[in-house]
């Protein structure tokens, strides 16, 4: 236990001085991020990195993929549900905003340079580096069966750095907990340069201020509690979902003056609800004036306004599979182009013979 | 100390365990070895490794491979030889007598299938698994700076799994060092096809009875210890690489009785030269009647007799480069088709999207 506590002090070291390190990064060129498609994307997700993603469209050259290759890091024992998965993400990007118009959407196994890359950064990345990372630290903490922590899974960082400088993206959008693989992922860079010349810029991350969301049971919104609202839900699971949230927990009777700062329907609101209604709502529940059920049923209508083009767009998308997946060939043979022209320049620098 | 022993003694064990598991493969059908570019290749490593492979070219369907990648594994910091080293591989393989028409010989960096495999094979290896492996385990006993153990090195037996079975590879010729690596793919293999279903046969390990032939201070031939008769050198170079050999250090004049059996010249004799000879020269040596210098003189005629033709072929490769190399895209062209197969089949069965 003492044990624990050390690992999660040094957990919490690492992110502090990521956090010191950060600077909002200005003059941003090309962005790319990614994600791992474990299943339908859900609010969270959605105000956590999409969102985000959407906006920087309109400011940057911005390539986004999904990372198929790192959905295997964490459960590669059962991959049936890889391949659909992928399928619903493409869905559920194009539905929320991304545009292939704007933005390269392309699908990571589909570029092999980043498999190249990988491989070739591995050889210059001392394995004492990976191991200092917290979220391999904690794995092997957590876990019982230390076996299960395989040779990808530590490496992870290693293809994640592949991944951003193979496009030599200069900015990278990631939540706070991901500062310290971007840190680590700048040391691979440097030490690069270092050897082979100054190919490849320092990605820099990109904080943004992301909401926080709760699941429908006031917990962390995660596919493994249970508790999220997905993109795709139906108008009937939505409602379903939005009349079952956790509020006020102090809260019995409708006349029982309510706290609206603990409920988990009234963070809601603050997103999907406008500020005049907000402020009703807040001052109703504390008079004790509005019961739980009407406030839940004003927020399912707002998010049901929110979702509804979402969800319209998703199943218009999902109806043509060919026609979607036509915009993920495209986007990754753009792709493939720019990672094949950098990978020239790789191979060169390291001398390896060309015919 | 003590931990060193133990260490040692580790190692041994698993030596000794592969060993004991070792059964000669019958119904040998395709052959896979591959061998690092980093220098010339001289007759330790033709007697080693070079010979088996061109004997086996008669006998099963082989696939040969300059493994670029695996150079980098452990000179990382300075690859500037890298081209230079793999085009005289080229010229050294078939100076010796691999044969393109009878063999498949390419270079691993040419075939981005073998780091996508190695990528994936990543995915479902336990670290514990590479950290047992032997040379691992010596390596980070005998580096003083522990830094310069690097992801890649660690992972070097993963990437020649995928070397192997990308090619669904039965055997594999390796030297009795090379037994605990060969353990481990196989380990890996049934790892993987356990997972995703029956795609990768084992590979069997193919020992061949090599003739131990020293360097010219009686020491392991080893390029780093300078001891080293090239394919390539030059007669004169030969000439004056066997006059200075180590020979009998108790005979110190012509007419002292020599000891054959500790000579290194004598070790030579038992290769180059036909049996008749042979035993001649050893009575001759144990009675005082034939002197150093003389014997070997006669070592280097036979030698040379073995050497020219490998260096005029290797000269005339070498001076059309544009041909030789062509010999390795014609290769690698063939490697990649049947790469690509196996990687669709993969795919599939890992339930990646396929467009």
């Amino acid at each position: 236990m003492a044990q624990k506590e050390l690992l999660v002090s040094n957990v919490d070291k690492e992110m502090k001085i990521a956090l010191e390190k950060y600077e909002e990064p200005k003059d941003i060129k090309r962005v790319l991020s990614g994600m791992r498609p474990t299943g339908k994307i859900h609010l969270g997700n959605y105000f956590g990195a999409l969102k985000t993603w959407i906006e920087l469209q309109d400011k940057a050259e911005c390539f986004f993929f999904i990372a198929d290759w790192h959905a295997i890091t964490t459960s590669y024992e059962d991959t049936s549900k890889l391949s659909q998965n992928t399928l619903e993400m493409m869905a559920d990007w194009i539905a929320a905003g991304l545009d292939p118009e704007k933005s390269v959407l392309f699908i990571q196994s589909q570029v092999k340079e980043h498999a190249e890359l990988h491989l070739l950064l591995s050889m210059i990345t001392p394995v004492k580096w990976l191991e200092r990372n917290p979220t391999y630290k904690e794995m092997m903490e957590n876990l019982k069966d230390r076996d299960l922590a395989t040779y990808g899974f530590l490496g992870y960082p290693v293809l994640q750095t592949a991944d951003i400088i193979i496009y030599k993206a200069d900015t990278v959008p990631v939540g706070i907990d991901q500062l310290p693989h971007l840190e680590l992922s700048r040391d691979i860079t440097r030490r690069f340069n270092r050897f082979f010349g100054n190919i490849f810029p320092e990605p820099r991350p990109y904080l943004s201020e992301a909401p926080k969301l709760p699941g429908l049971d006031g917990r962390k919104m995660s596919k493994s509690y249970g508790n999220c609202i997905y993109l795709s839900d139906t108008e009937e699971e939505l409602r379903k979902k939005v009349m079952s949230m956790v509020t006020d927990p102090a809260r019995v009777r409708k006349t029982d003056p309510g706290h609206p700062e603990v409920c988990s329907v009234f963070s809601y609101h603050k997103i999907f609800t406008d500020k005049k209604q907000v402020k009703e709502i807040e001052e109703n529940c504390r008079k004790g004036q509005i019961g739980c059920v009407q406030c839940k049923k004003q927020l399912f209508e707002n998010l049901n306004t929110f979702l509804s083009p979402i969800r319209e767009k998703r199943e218009k998308l999902l109806s043509d599979k060919e026609t979607l997946s036509q915009i993920f060939v495209e986007g990754s043979k753009k792709a493939r182009e720019i990672a094949k022209e950098t990978m020239e320049e790789v191979r060169k620098a390291m001398n390896f013979f060309t015919f």
